[in-house]
């Protein structure tokens, strides 16, 4: 087996990005594709029940890379607060009953109403802090994800990995890390230090391409890997070189390709990542101007 | 005259937030409104002309806070970086002719086909290098505008202040500064200290709330002050603390806005920065949700 073959086997299957699939589906999916890794949501967990997709996911020879998503921590109510490290506790418990090593935190936006973010970003604190111990007694490692700052409003008012690791620092490294998105972090100019800075923090890697025009819902504008604007290769080179050796999820929202036939998805997944990721750059330019998306039907 | 009423004093309108005025409107309603201050566009002023804007706006008592704008230095070509050097010298002697003292750059994204940020940045610095003298020796300040990281791929790789005031340090502290947008700035946790470390480089101050949802043409989504979630006084003492003295301009691209007629708009804009930037906090509380946008035609 060369490197090459080797990192591509770390390729993950993130489910948001065949959104409409149950758990039984998803997993046929990427055992067809040849993907071993995947990461999963609550709400399909819920659907299946997390006994029931952990078995699963055993007899299919899967590993479970992650579960998405915890966080939301704030609220302009110490109520809601409460509700919501209540709701977190369910989430590392469902993650360690399906074998997920890292619950992914989306730490939520400004309370609605305010405009306060550092009572916000104290919100975020105080929630992994409430988190942190019972996370570690389940043996799943809590990953703040860095949201775009064009989401700092309304989903993550954690908007930077410098921010995020900050967060982080104030826990113990094996408990609480980052989950590094491209898409949220490929325009930072600081990325590749705060990466370095990182280092075994880092407990989770996602791609999705920044593909422009963004669409009414700047949530869904993520393409198939090449079909944007990242340089997937210098991110995976980073967080390689800061001693990641995790597993890579391909996590896309996108509704064009939740219309799309899923086992096409799939396969469109594992291209990509070793064409954009895997491969010299020579094998991944930018396509020119024109030259259509890979979201769109293949023609008939 | 109060501590107040002198900081209302240093309000300035620029023009995008009027797009449609020619120079000769937006001169009237700003005097209609008591504004003293204006920020122009290179358009509107090639439509009257340099040296009749400059004259209307001396007749009318106005000042001009800074003209928008340059930059755009990022091509893939040789050629296209230097007609774009070539381009922002006219800007810079447009700038001196109508007196602005300050030459925004909006910096330039991605050339088009290429995913290299550090090379495309590399050609920020290498065109700001190449005006720098000229700049000075027509009495106009090259002010660096970090524009929202949303706006990465196709507007500006500059997308921190800190990025930018990083790019400045590079030149003299008189020649090459920040324009500071809090529409652009808001989200950044590093925002206060970045700011402080700026002190004598900030040129410049714009003012646009971050409504939602974002709309399909996210470079049109800012909103008057107060339809949002941005606390501007935050942001003001920041940019006041570290030593500017400089004007306020508010700075709104926004199609309801632009098709609202023109002098209630500036109306709205005199009284929302008096309520959200000048007033005391209790006097700008966020709106109830569903309380509706300034923005909206009034009830008739």
């Amino acid at each position: 087996m060369t490197d090459q073959d080797q990192r591509r086997s770390r390729l993950a299957l993130n489910q948001a990005t065949t959104r409409d699939l149950n758990v039984e589906q998803v997993i046929r999916c990427c055992a067809e594709a040849g993907v071993e890794g995947i990461g999963l949501w609550r709400d399909r967990v819920e659907d299946a029940g997390a006994d029931r997709t952990a078995r699963l996911i055993r007899q299919a020879g899967l590993t479970v890379t992650s579960l998405c998503r915890g966080g939301f921590f704030t609220s302009a109510s110490a109520s809601g607060r409460a509700a919501a490290i209540a709701d977190n506790r369910r989430a590392i418990e469902q993650a360690a009953r399906v074998g997920a090593p890292v619950l992914a935190l989306v730490c939520g936006g400004l309370p609605a109403g305010t405009r306060d973010l550092d009572a916000a970003r104290a919100m975020v604190t105080d929630g992994i802090a409430a988190l942190a111990d019972d996370a570690v007694s389940h043996g799943v490692r809590l990953a703040i994800e860095p949201l775009h700052p064009m989401f700092c409003a309304d989903r993550s008012v954690v908007s930077t990995a410098s921010q995020a690791l900050a967060i982080a620092e104030q826990f113990p490294a094996a408990s609480v890390g980052l989950m590094l998105d491209a898409y949220h972090v490929w325009w930072d100019p600081e990325i590749e230090a705060t990466v370095r800075r990182a280092g075994r923090r880092i407990f989770g890697f996602q791609l999705a391409d920044w593909v422009l025009p963004l669409p009414a819902d700047v949530l869904l504008g993520r393409g198939h890997l090449g079909d944007g604007c990242i340089d997937f290769r210098r991110l995976d080179r980073a967080v390689r070189d800061a001693g990641y050796d995790g597993w890579t999820e391909v996590e896309i929202f996108n509704r064009a390709i939740w219309a799309a036939p899923a086992a096409r998805t799939v396969r469109t997944v594992v291209d990509t990542y070793r064409r954009h990721v895997v491969l010299p750059a020579e094998h991944g330019q930018p396509r020119a101007s024109g030259a259509g998306l890979t979201v769109l039907p293949e023609p008939s």
